[in-house]
């Protein structure tokens, strides 16, 4: 199934920086990148699990915000995209 | 039913400040505002389309990326939220 993940870590320190970072090469692991903060995962359930728990483990819960989006298997109808499709290096610094 | 909307808008120049705080605005008419750049609007297929109509009116196409996800009407079951909800100001100068 495809899940979405959309992210907001609190950048102002070092520590925020980091966890940025490594919420999206965990995401990278299970998914593409779409924008800064959006990732579209293809999924079975115990990978979801998986995602999820890693996530959790890396983000700070009073600091940042993480929200999963289930659109099930038959999504490509469900997704509408504009714009540039920018194809993001998680390795770049990320600049907002 | 629920459409998610998600936004990547250029911010190096002052017109993509501008177009940012635009679709902002224009996304809180429709719904409410979850993260950065993410906004969860209970839309029906008529209000979708002009939701469509305006945001991509303000975008640049060739900077900016909007996207839409329609997570249909029994949504509760397929989101799940972790961290901090911030209730996040439009107006506010939005700091990345």
């Amino acid at each position: 199934m495809l899940v979405l993940v959309t992210y907001d870590v609190a950048v102002s320190k070092l520590a925020g920086q980091k966890r940025l970072r490594h919420v999206a090469k965990t995401c990278e692991k299970y998914g593409i990148r779409v924008q800064n903060s959006v990732f579209e995962c293809q999924v079975d359930a115990t990978q979801y699990k998986q995602l999820q728990y890693e996530l959790l483990a890396i983000m700070n819960e009073k600091e940042d915000s993480i929200r999963f989006y289930e659109l099930g298997n038959n999504y490509k109808t469900k997704v509408k995209h504009f714009g540039m499709k920018e194809t993001i290096n998680v390795d770049n610094p990320l600049i907002f």
